[in-house]
């Protein structure tokens, strides 16, 4: 399976001195596209020049442990749901120890960019994201 | 209630043209910052101070529609749940027209800052919390 | 002149527990947005249906003192100079008792979406940016 | 020379569909970090238990050319004039291929934390600091 590895940095923490909430979520997105890379595919250059853009509908996270500055970070990312026109992305963020320290799930949805409707899922995306399915 | 008002900046957006899924987070926490404040409670001002802190540990959110730059957003603040050492604050975003946008959800628990484990609610913090339960 | 006002929020900071300088940009970028907004211009969205964008070419900043979490800000917007195909938007960030707490400036160059060239200011960019000359 | 590469994700741009001008400045000090990592300094840990903190009192960028998602980014990190409690680091950002499309620098000043004023910079910074001249 992909996985994503960082150190925290100033950016990603804040007063309390541990990283802020959203930014999880930031970072797991910069995971996902990071794992299409590893694919050959930057879905979302792709998308910059078509007609059909992919949208999170629904986004969730938990928090297991406190991540602070120069810590470092392995996210695992997995197709947990491919759908007709959306599918469900899963993280699992860890200490290189193995210790889980949080988890997140983000649902994207395919809209037609000209009336912002759903659509089915182009076949190069629904290509792409089956890539990232668990063996 | 509390009602948090701001309009769409460059910072918000993506590539995509439309509000980055992650920064709702931020706008989140940011709008129950401020109803703390309209009650004249800097939260995190005396956490700096306070030998506790309060950390998130799951977020979740829902995007219904796609948010650009200039977009007037109202957010409404609401404390879900109170219990022994925690809480959940509720989030609705919508359109200065009343439509719903989105939702969001925080819990949040007491920590202990020295041994970073769970305590109750400290007196203060129940006090400010309560403020933003619905009538 | 225009003023923009905001308090300091946990995701403007970092574990130093002060602004994040990076942050500051952000806030002057806002600042600039809200400036053209107050004059009933909503230039980015005007820009995102245009055949020509602004991007800013230099920027800069001074930091006089450590902003900290509920610090109310208070932002001077004001065009310094509007040439041919640029111009430069000065920031003072005060506290509201009127001390200085930092400085910016940012240099905006109108260029061609399709070329992604220079080329003039626009007539309704030089309409806008000139309500924010210092009188 | 430390260099720090990374790749241009959905959290960096904006509506316009290029890197959003702040975050030039927080790639920048991520990579000011890493250069330091590189050398076995956590320094922003080391801080986080120390008496002292560094400060940024400026910052300024140039930009070349618009960033992308997906665009590959080389950042080379220099300390170009360390004195007696000051240092300024230097950044070039460039593609893979060296073309130059940014320039940044940062001056940082060390402050003791109790009264938040200037003081000499530790050994330990400076020794740190050091290993990023240029030869």
């Amino acid at each position: 399976m992909f996985t994503y590895r960082l150190t925290l940095r100033m950016h990603h923490t804040d007063a309390a001195g541990i990283l802020y909430f959203a930014n999880q979520f930031r970072i797991a997105h910069e995971a996902f596209e990071s794992a299409l890379s590893s694919h050959g595919i930057e879905l979302y250059r792709i998308i910059a020049a078509a007609d059909f853009a992919l949208v999170i509908v629904h986004a969730e996270a938990d928090y297991k442990a406190p991540l602070r500055i120069g810590d470092e970070i392995v996210v695992e990312v997995s197709a947990d749901r491919i759908g007709d026109s959306s599918f469900t992305i899963g993280y699992r963020f860890a200490r290189p120890t193995g210790e889980t320290v949080g988890t997140a799930s983000t649902v994207h949805v395919a809209i037609d960019k000209a009336s912002w409707t759903k659509r089915g899922l182009p076949g190069e995306v629904r290509t792409a994201i089956t890539k990232l399915k668990k063996p």
